[in-house]
């Protein structure tokens, strides 16, 4: 797609949610050029109105299901639905792993619902702006609601429900889930825990080690406090819980003033992070590529560190300018 | 520590393996100021004779235990130990969760090993690159094997054990871990896996399931295939056999010439993390900080994207030089 493509009745059809042009204006955030830019600089003043969900946690915990059953009970309640499903990359069939997507063909038919998978393969650190852009794409298009669904395991899969107004983290009764859900830092950025598979045993167990961690934590009196919901999100049991405690939160983000507040704060990391990747390209043009191969040499013929290394980079960097 | 203290008579404290000279040393490198830097770069020259194996999975599969019982088969050999955990960081204790490090308590009483937990908190896209300047630390003081042991489950995490020599990828016998472990993006990175837990109902399902995940790899005839060994570590089982295993994989290396190969490419990522770590620093220093904040308020009141209020600040970051 060429640049002098986003003209005025490619907006336009952005705007009105034509899902071809949805459709490829991700693809366009997702290829991170020039015209990505160009796109999201011209419809900004139409980002702001979707509320957005983060849904992350460990392998299995079910995350799909939850995202296919909200998003049918938002439906019923009329609302559009966007959604970025962030996929790690299978290495051995050169895309995202969809297995989760086709449990959501279901609602893949509606045309209230669009649906983006996102691989993560060789996105160091851009992911979470790639799947932002594609978030402010929805957004444009009069989506009410994006969820943002993520493995919750790694600091680049956080970055992404961080970005979110409200982050829900779903875990299974498994014992040292909630342990394991602690080292993986899911604590600190959820909203709110969902514990799904909740017939299976240790289930009460789960929720009461869930509970202790949770006074564990410091907190005022008038802050929020992460409660958890139970669920069995394959029989759709306890998903108007879950839709509720997104209204209450979302309610109280804006009684509190936190609503702008957090939005303020993604928009500084956004800004950081398009800042820091503009960075990137620029360090490792082709110039910049050129005389890091050379110096590699240097490395490993002598006894030049890679710090010597790096500074004459950023010398060879600055001097452009 | 100030630089002026990195003198000769410490430079040769930590050659000589003094723990507290190589404690120190790490908590430079951790704090990763210019005394980091300027360390780093004087004992380059003894760095390279360790051999460094990394250790990954998702959370639960025994890691810890194979690197406790691991380190005690080295020691056997006289060999000394270095090991790097990077745990998560729990946002309630203010620290890396040292749970699994009090098991290891049986191998930390020995001279021939250093053991240091590092954190996660806070160290966006940094952590592979402190986590491999304190392998360059324990190389230097003489560590013949350095094991980097973290989590599976995130980018930032597998980059540090993709550092390594050879990386071991350690899963247990629970239905759909193997497929959840290619998801995550760990099939991409294992020289060799191990079933771990391969007492408990499923090892041998679990064991046919990787094969045939592994089978669907293209890989020509005289490239390494990564094997599967079975282990109970927690009862010594499957210990020698690992132990053989990084050694024929560090042969294969050696005789295909990939051993060089791949340290060039660990030094091009590295002289890379260092760059783009400097980088950063310099844009987001306090004139950075502050050109970041007040443009902040021109996206909440107007309707500045944060695309334009990206090119003013990387405008401005270029004006300085």
């Amino acid at each position: 797609m060429k640049e002098n493509q986003i003209n005025n009745s490619f907006l336009e059809n952005l705007i009105n949610n034509n899902r071809r042009t949805v459709a490829r204006s991700i693809s366009i955030v997702e290829s991170d050029n020039s015209s990505s830019s160009e796109l999201l600089k011209n419809v900004y003043a139409k980002v702001g109105n979707a509320y957005r969900i983060g849904i992350t946690g460990p392998p299995g915990a079910g995350k799909s299901t939850i995202t296919n059953q909200l998003t049918k009970y938002f439906r019923k309640q009329n609302k559009k639905v966007g959604i970025i499903a962030v996929d790690p990359t299978s290495p051995f069939t050169g895309g995202a792993l969809l297995g989760d997507r086709i449990r959501m063909s279901e609602v893949g038919q509606d045309a209230g619902v669009f649906i983006r998978s996102m691989a993560t393969r060789g996105s160091l650190g851009g992911l979470s702006k790639k799947a932002n852009d594609a978030a402010d794409i929805l957004d444009a298009a009069g989506y009410d609601y994006i969820i943002l669904e993520t493995v919750g395991v790694g600091q680049s899969e956080l970055d992404i429900v961080e970005a979110a107004d409200t982050t829900i983290v779903v875990l299974v009764p498994e014992s040292g889930d909630a342990v394991q859900a602690m080292k993986a830092g899911l604590m600190e950025i959820a909203d709110f825990f969902v514990v799904n598979k909740s017939d299976r045993p240790g289930s009460q167990q789960a929720i009461s080690a869930l509970k202790t961690i949770l006074m564990m934590k410091d907190h005022d009196i008038n802050s929020w406090m992460p409660s958890i919901i139970s669920s069995v999100a394959s029989e759709n049991k306890g998903i108007s819980e879950i839709a509720d405690e997104i209204e209450r939160h979302r309610n109280y983000l804006i009684s509190t003033k936190k609503f702008l507040e957090r939005r303020e704060h993604r928009t500084k990391i956004r800004i950081k992070e398009i800042v820091e990747d503009k960075i990137r390209d620029l360090l490792w043009n082709e110039s910049g590529k050129n005389s890091l191969n050379s110096s590699l040499e240097k490395v490993v013929l002598g006894n030049l560190s890679p710090y010597h290394i790096a500074e004459e980079i950023i010398d060879n960097f600055k001097n452009q300018f």
